[in-house]
């Protein structure tokens, strides 16, 4: 039996056991593996990380993305920045009222990789005529573009040398310059129960640069630590309060297997 | 280098690393290992399984508790049954408008083991002079005792030899007997992501015998699976709809980590 070991934190690992395996190799990036496990199902570790599976994905990829689209009145134009695996993208493209989907990718073989693996879980989701997708550095493209967006979603890895330049006061800077009036940033952050060091780091140097900013968090199994913490800013819209006001059962709601206007709510009252 | 290996979901494991070893043995009922890490502090597991750790006990400890007892607006007379780690006695006593505390628990040797090794978590919740600590199976006790409680919370293992009495629909009944007018039971629920049969068993053993049942939620990190799960019942109080009344903003709220009135919300919002 082959199990996979995650030593993201020295003190406390998870062992998954891969029943199956699919894929093992580097991209000119990152080291990529892909397994199935009986109760899981398809699972994606990205450098030594468990990035995804079949299992728990919905959970973090409905809560990232909806959580900051809903919360935008008449967003129209949603950039992702990451989010190699698609889950961002198909959850985006639920919104019917939006007319531009922009991704960007650092890593093109990635991105192949989860369309060929993984092409049940993103449901077509690159085929929408609305989609963009331009593999290239993410900061890079926000400097060059003369592009604006309502919503800006930065599905990230945890801080590592392909990241690093997600991580920087320009980046945020630069997606601040590229926020529409009214615009919404949101980033995942990481695990602040054995990770706190994200969630400084977002207080700090992203949500400092708006008006508004915090966190919200949602439970997802297999990222250990309990509560997964997603970083918000904005400008105009103070998302924390958005919740008491009403104005989220008021707008379309996408199918769903974990977003609601309930867990919407329960993500901001949530603390670790 | 020595570490713990949980093994009680046969896909998925935590592995926890043991940096001080402080007691292995076994009483008369169960095996216990209680260590030291550098991360989550003094660690106890039982049969196996990660009972507690100082890092996130009161996460557990202070959702069972005070989601029931500050759900009940006149409670007097609170019943522990388990708990022999001390964790929900010290929350429970916090309600200074208590009268009377009892707790039944099996293991008269687990109780003075975690007296002795988990004293400054304890807080000197057993020299309360409303407590009453009684050894013996919880299910007997329920079935001779005239008294009746307001509040009474299984704080059981996962169903096992020694706890599958507490699993049965005569407990169920037990308690319902026991139980005041007005009164609310609630019982730890386990891990719905990777353990469903205990929240089916809730639900239809536990729940079905009164008027008003669900569940509620928290993420516990060392407690593998995303969201634990509690279940309530009431024949007088609907749990599910009290938060949003505004009762809760009045009642007296002990001084806690965790619980809150929004963590209170949001255990009810949460879904897995």
């Amino acid at each position: 039996m082959l199990w996979f070991e995650e030593n993201i934190h020295p003190e406390i690992r998870q062992v998954i056991r891969m029943d199956h395996r699919v894929y093992e190799g580097n991209t000119d990036f990152q080291s990529v593996q892909i397994f199935d496990n009986d109760l899981l199902g398809r699972v994606m570790v990205i450098d030594g990380a468990v990035q995804l599976t079949e299992f728990d994905e919905h959970i973090y990829s409905e809560s990232l993305t909806h959580v900051a689209v809903m919360s935008h009145p008449t967003a129209t134009r949603v950039l992702i920045i990451g989010g190699g695996d698609g889950t961002i993208l198909r959850e985006v493209v639920k919104h019917k009222d939006l007319e531009s989907v922009t991704m960007v990718d650092l890593d093109g073989a990635l991105v192949a990789l989860c369309q060929e693996h993984f092409s049940s879980i993103q449901q077509g989701a690159y085929d929408d005529p609305r989609v963009n997708l331009i593999i290239g550095d993410g900061a890079r493209f926000l400097l060059e573009t003369d592009q604006l967006f309502d919503v800006i979603i930065i599905d990230s890895t945890d801080p590592d040398e392909n990241s690093e330049g997600l991580f920087t006061d320009d980046f945020y800077a630069s997606c601040k310059d590229r926020l529409a009036p009214g615009g919404i940033l949101v980033a995942q952050a990481g695990c602040p129960a054995f990770q706190d060091s994200v969630v400084v780091h977002m207080r700090e140097r992203m949500q400092a640069k708006f008006r508004f900013g915090g966190f919200y968090y949602a439970a997802v199994p297999t990222y250990i630590g309990g509560l997964h913490a997603f970083s918000w800013a904005s400008d105009e819209h103070d998302l924390s309060q958005l919740a008491e006001t009403g104005a989220l059962e008021k707008r379309t709601k996408p199918v769903t297997r974990y977003y609601s206007a309930r867990s919407h709510k329960a993500a901001f009252y949530l603390e670790p």
